[in-house]
């Protein structure tokens, strides 16, 4: 158990969107994993350099020092927490353009990932985490199965999910088995 | 037909990657189009201003001119023309973000649209327009339910797509259904 | 539009489960076509013969005269609406083993559907529409984009949806764009 | 490491047809695995009495005692491998209806589980294992992220797979993945 609790923990805030919802709960899984004695740090998209798209894709790949930051730490991570918020019946493209701009098979290949799902409305980016799941599996990352969708987030503010009991209970389940994933 | 061939049709160069294949693969169907009588135009990612996923997403939606001719252009279309590569098991992260800042319900409900697929790998991206498709219908789009799957495409070069005589002849049987789709 | 409404249309319940919701739901569906004066016809997967995965399929494909009124039906419809309920996030296997016996590419090639999902649970069954849009685009059919998740059904009345208004107008709104397809 | 082999192991042949390849890979799989010292058994959906999908579902859940042989292995299995041919670009709906006649929790929750696609065409099963690993992880089991996707496979024989010197290395380094699973 020691073990397990000095292992490197990220918890990914999906969207580069301010003062999100997704922040929000990805700063509440922080703590309450700090909590639960595990050290971990959150990675905020929120953070990205404005013109990652261009400057640190493809042939500026590893050239941006701001983005080589966020590769760092995703490369030094063992376990992976995705907060993903549903824009357009999937993940943010966002999300997913920073991990296009990661380096490959260093940053997920066999690390475990647990996924966390968000929306206004009444899917909880159900399809969005199918969608992550056939990328990260390409990627060869094992992932938790157990997934909470939170639907109907009232507004931005963590107290509307913890609120909700279902929810909140959801989100402990799935900190608790995570931890010893 | 007359009526069918003064339809607007965009095709999309989808990733804003310099000299893709994809934007060969789009020069070549818009010019198919044309050969064919179809007036079309071609939207390249490639052109969009390295900052949009800050500066045209969310409380600045609407507000980055560049990005605005973009969102104009797709609003003023008919039909709709992805061609698509494979980045890590999916469409292109630049794509979706495009997709995430432009206007809604007006971009895509009702219209019609068409997808083609491309990979290095043997996966043609099927993937990745299984998501795509997820986002469009859930957007209101048509789907022609054709859609080529390109893979193992070995360089950048759309002679190596139209020496493959069986992915040429998809292609055309793509363009010339969607003529009448 | 008298043209419209001489279409020859299918409705299928996609369960052999017997009395099941979505029975009631795909002969409710038939009822509301028939009153906007849309000949057609359900078909109700409990009236399978009960060993169809066996003496219907493989070498028996063709073999099983039961299972031949199905597969006639099908190749006569110009548009199918299948009423999909989740079973364990998906479509019913058995709905699947139906498609899997019938004859490719007649019964589905180029013809028009129209997918409902039915859940006990909060899903809706979008998953299982998901897949199966994957299966009859596969198949080359037109997919009605417009696809309505009734979530939460309390029972297997369909009381239960009709009594939420905004279950019963989805399913309105389907219906009337669907016979225009 | 002793404890590992000693771990009960099915390895399931995907589908009822006869003579199938999939059952030809899942002979194969099993008989690696013993090589390798991990006792394990064949499951094969060959074997499902011809009426299943009636008499063992439903109202009838738990009263077949032949589909019991089968749900009672299910149960006792620690580790499961799914061995899938792509039929109509999915997974066959035989091998779903056997899922939904199976036991909930106790058949998969928490369990492990290894995927493999067959298919004569060029998609190896994928969008099927997608499909898959949408219901697996529903229903709580965890997946080993790496995939093999056998396509192209030109008869029904073992030796087609095993000739082929990368599917003969994907196989082989799948079970020994999974066996340290």
């Amino acid at each position: 158990m020691q073990a397990t609790k000095n292992i490197k923990i990220t918890v990914i805030s999906g969207t580069n969107r301010k003062n999100s919802l997704t922040e929000s709960v990805a700063t509440y899984y922080s703590i309450r994993l700090r909590e639960k004695g595990c050290n971990n740090q959150l990675l905020k998209l929120v953070d990205l350099p404005s013109d990652f798209t261009v400057s640190a894709l493809y042939e500026n790949n590893g050239k941006n020092k701001a983005f080589n930051r966020f590769r760092e730490v995703i490369k030094a991570s063992e376990k992976l927490v995705f907060i993903v918020p549903e824009y357009n019946s999937s993940f943010p493209g966002v999300l997913k353009a920073f991990i296009d701009g990661l380096e490959f098979p260093v940053s997920f290949n066999k690390k475990k990932c647990a996924l966390v799902g968000l929306s206004k409305g009444i899917r909880g980016a159900i399809l969005g985490l199918s969608h992550l799941t056939d990328i990260f599996h390409h990627l060869g990352m094992y992932i938790y199965p157990f997934k909470p969708y939170l639907s109907r987030i009232p507004d931005n503010k963590i107290a509307s999910v913890l609120e909700n009991e279902l929810y909140a209970q959801l989100l402990e389940e799935q900190i608790e088995g995570f931890i010893h994933y």
